[in-house]
């Protein structure tokens, strides 16, 4: 029987682990969402850059079970109708990330659909406090994916500060096991949300190649950089970058990304004349946290152990004190 | 009466708290260092680039209270007469950070000193381990000063993976408070190592404008590059980068270092002909744990509440449990 801990988060969702699944843009589809909301936690679908049919896909994927949606701010602003669309289901949650989202929390709430923001930063923080959001995700660099620079072991308690102690606040970037989710616990967080550990899941789309390459990645091996925006030719504010496992393409750019950016479609050409499962070219992305993961596992089984061994570094927790 | 956490740290050095004082360049001298051990932790001086005078000051401002001593690692290597000369002080440790130490560890055991050794990433905490570190400091991009990219977060945990079960590490960087502190014992630590909190302390050597300074910073508003490097011709490693605070002569490089290195002779001559105490030019190294300082106090006092902060969340965690 896996031990359950209660936190804000697991009250105002009414689930039993304070464990949520990253929004992975067409990585978490309907039947990851669903694993990690049978298992307890809370499970969200990719929505990411909007494909109007694979989110109606996810959504019966997903079949009964209460799951949400996340998008990413700045793209799915230009794409209404797909909000519309997705606050239909009625999603668990839905959830925000990178830009100004007033007006889609303020959207959500009307309906009564509870709401998440993923911020960076502490002033992207108190923004969103601002716009009454329902769960703030506090980024670290460490994640995979899109992000910013800060790192999350100082700005998970900054955040915390800032929010307010009433403030359901969720970890996320460079967790992927109980250490991590215990650690979140004492800065502050009421749970953590994990991409890269679920992505390396049974249940989440991706080929088996890729999974492979995640559990074969180190920490050290990642970077953080623009090289696969300007490669994909991705409109994403400049600010924000991404962390993707370094490759042989990565290497030939991530040093000067201006020249990259100089010399944009000689860079798209090559990205987009390679094979799509050549991950010595294509994007693998992943977080810092790949260290952590030794083998593809199915979603309940992540689930589970995280929560498992978080509980046992809780309960004995007090033995340090002497 | 300040509760005590038992750690390998703790007991490897016969000291109360598991907290050791960042050698920071000129930052932390003697009095600095004595205030810390003083205070129950361990202090250490920061010998940094090399300064036989005020090494040797440093070690009669710290009297007789017992501390130890840090270098630049690729610094230090060129100047062994300044080696020999701390070694000779008997130190509590010797640490060193930014290459490798493997001669200058064998070196301090030979003497039976205990070493130190920081790292950035895992494969260098690999390299410190085969070479029979005593102690590793796991140190995130958090940091004031200098480092590498890896968050905290996930570089600790996988350290501890790496060094094995019986290695004493400390986290670093990022870490201000009580918080940091429980949180790097949940990721399998034996303690913390920190700089900027301790900066902004009454006993650092440092302008009562450059503390203020610190205070009145934020995280959001630090940032991770080379800028002061090649401002202050440094030689460092490519590899290293520097946190300080933003200002207005970053802000003019930061977003193009390649166009910084080409006019390496104007941005020094800019910064030589500047102000030593001109914030808005000159370097306030500060990592992005400011958010969680609050005010200058005294090195006594920040040990204190630490401690008991993180004792506090130590002893009320299982309380998470249901």
């Amino acid at each position: 029987m896996t031990p359950r801990l209660k936190t804000r988060f697991t009250e105002f969702f009414d689930v039993d682990h304070p464990v949520m699944l990253a929004p992975m843009d067409k990585v978490a589809g309907g039947a990851l969402a669903a694993a990690v909301t049978r298992a307890g936690g809370l499970g969200l679908i990719g929505g990411g850059y909007g494909d109007a049919g694979w989110v109606e896909q996810a959504f019966r994927d997903a079949g009964n079970e209460r799951v949400g949606i996340g998008f990413i701010t700045w793209s799915v602003q230009k794409n209404q109708d797909l909000l519309e669309q997705a606050l239909d289901h009625n999603p668990a949650a839905l959830m925000v990330s990178f830009g100004d989202a007033e007006e889609i929390v303020k959207n959500a709430k009307a309906r009564d659909i509870p709401t998440i923001w993923q911020v960076q930063t502490v002033v992207q923080a108190e923004q969103a406090v601002g716009a009454g959001v329902d769960v703030l995700v506090a980024q670290g660099q460490e994640a995979g994916g899109h992000g910013m620079d800060r790192g999350l072991m100082a700005l998970l308690p900054a955040v915390r500060d800032a929010a307010g102690p009433d403030q359901i606040i969720l970890g996320a970037g460079g967790i992927a096991d109980g250490r991590g989710l215990a650690a979140a616990l004492m800065l502050g967080a009421d749970g953590v949300m994990m991409g890269t550990r679920f992505w390396a899941s049974a249940e989440a789309d991706g080929t088996d190649a890729a999974k492979a390459g995640l559990v074969a990645a180190t920490g050290d091996g990642t970077v953080r950089s623009k090289v696969f925006d300007i490669a994909r030719g991705l409109d994403w504010p400049w600010h924000y970058t991404g962390r993707s496992v370094r490759n042989a393409f990565a290497d030939k750019w991530v040093n000067d990304i201006h020249d990259m950016k100089a010399r944009a479609g000689e860079a798209q050409e090559a990205y987009d004349a390679s094979d799509p499962d050549d991950l010595s070219v294509r994007a693998l992305i992943a977080g810092e946290a790949v260290d952590l993961i030794s083998r593809v596992e199915s979603a309940a089984d992540i689930v589970r152990r995280i929560v498992q061994d978080a509980a046992d570094l809780l309960e004995r927790a007090p033995h340090h004190l002497r």
